[in-house]
């Protein structure tokens, strides 16, 4: 079995009969919607808060009843990927352009589990460039005064295109190679006006479940949130 | 005259010629822009960026060259209005909706002026309620967390559904009634993920054109930015 298919599905040991459950999005969460499909054809009752167009479309797919943010007080349980996780359970997500709607999900559930496999586990966060999501209108301004900071930003391009996310801004990403101190990066691009998010998650995951060759190991955060 | 269209129509003498104006949006630049409009008609030579599509409609009817954000380097000048100013200039923004923008705007210019009537200038800043730009995806989750906050959030409504500004997010405006430090209340708002940009704008006006009974009083910030 596939490392991604190990974590996806280990995940679905956590969901409990009537929770509301965020779904992330990416190639290793893909194993856990699908696994939840099959839980609920034989009788598991959960609400789905998918976070992308992406997941919505293969959770209906699945059958699995969703509702949307605004309809839930609370979400009990989200399960998503990361792009990249240290060893105090820090994250980068973003890859896939869904940060936004990944983050307001995240900022709403009482416990977060992230699903990778081993090759996702780092030292230090930024071998795998930062997203952050920017505001179209004046984005080259941005992308200027990342420059500046020694950001190394990069303007991400899709069919010859800026790449729109589901919230219609465009993803900028910064190849810093390290990120030696995750929380003044981020209290940094929350000033900055025109970045309406960025893909660090810190002291978000609760747990991670880590995809290895035959086995799966879990990781918790020293603290609750 | 009425005291805005003295206090407008006094900002053009600050104008150069070759120079990027940064054209606000509102009642009171409206006649700043009419004015301008007068000029250009004379012969003045100036590149406007435009701040709304209201604006920007404004400015082609009256024959204003454009330019947009992404085309300029840096703006020599942005003339806005402002909802409420303070002793210290500080000021809230975004009663029409373009906040975003105009902070954009802002950030990239040189100098900034404000024309305001006096009506606008407070000893302390809250009485007008303090728009916030959400995105759509999980509102409810911003609007709870903020009365959480003893904020007062009221989504702002057009026309029977929420309004949506040029950038296609929704307004909340928080009726918060005295706002004792600006520059926390701010520093906390940049925190929630969901709110792209809020109304305050600090350290932002090197001038205020103030429009009175007959005439207009200038003030100036301390320091330059």
């Amino acid at each position: 079995m596939l490392k991604k298919q190990l974590a996806g599905e280990k995940a679905v040991e956590f969901i409990e009969d009537g929770m509301v459950i965020g779904l992330g999005s990416g190639s290793t969460v893909f194993y856990t919607i699908q696994k939840i499909g099959e839980l609920v054809k034989k009788g598991l009752r959960i609400q789905g808060v998918p976070t992308s167009q992406e997941t919505t479309l293969l959770a209906q797919s699945l059958h699995i009843p969703l509702v949307s943010m605004d309809e839930v007080d609370e979400i009990d349980l989200t399960i998503d990927g990361a792009d990249e996780v240290d060893r105090n359970l820090q994250g980068i997500k973003g890859g896939g352009g869904a940060l936004l709607y990944e983050k307001i999900v995240a900022c709403t559930s009482r416990k977060i589990i992230w699903v990778v496999d081993e090759s996702k586990m780092v030292e230090l966060l930024g071998g795998f460039p930062l997203p952050i999501e920017v505001v179209p209108f004046g984005y080259k301004q941005v992308v200027r005064k990342m420059e500046e900071e020694g950001c190394h930003p990069v303007l991400r391009i899709s069919n010859g295109s800026p790449f729109q996310t589901d919230g219609g801004h465009y993803i900028v990403d910064l190849h810093m190679n390290k990120i030696k101190n995750p929380e003044n990066l981020a209290e940094k691009l929350q000033k900055v006006t025109g970045i309406v998010e960025n893909g660090l998650f810190l002291n978000c995951a609760d747990q991670v479940i880590i995809g290895g060759q035959d086995e799966v190991k879990i990781e918790t955060r020293g603290k609750n949130k």
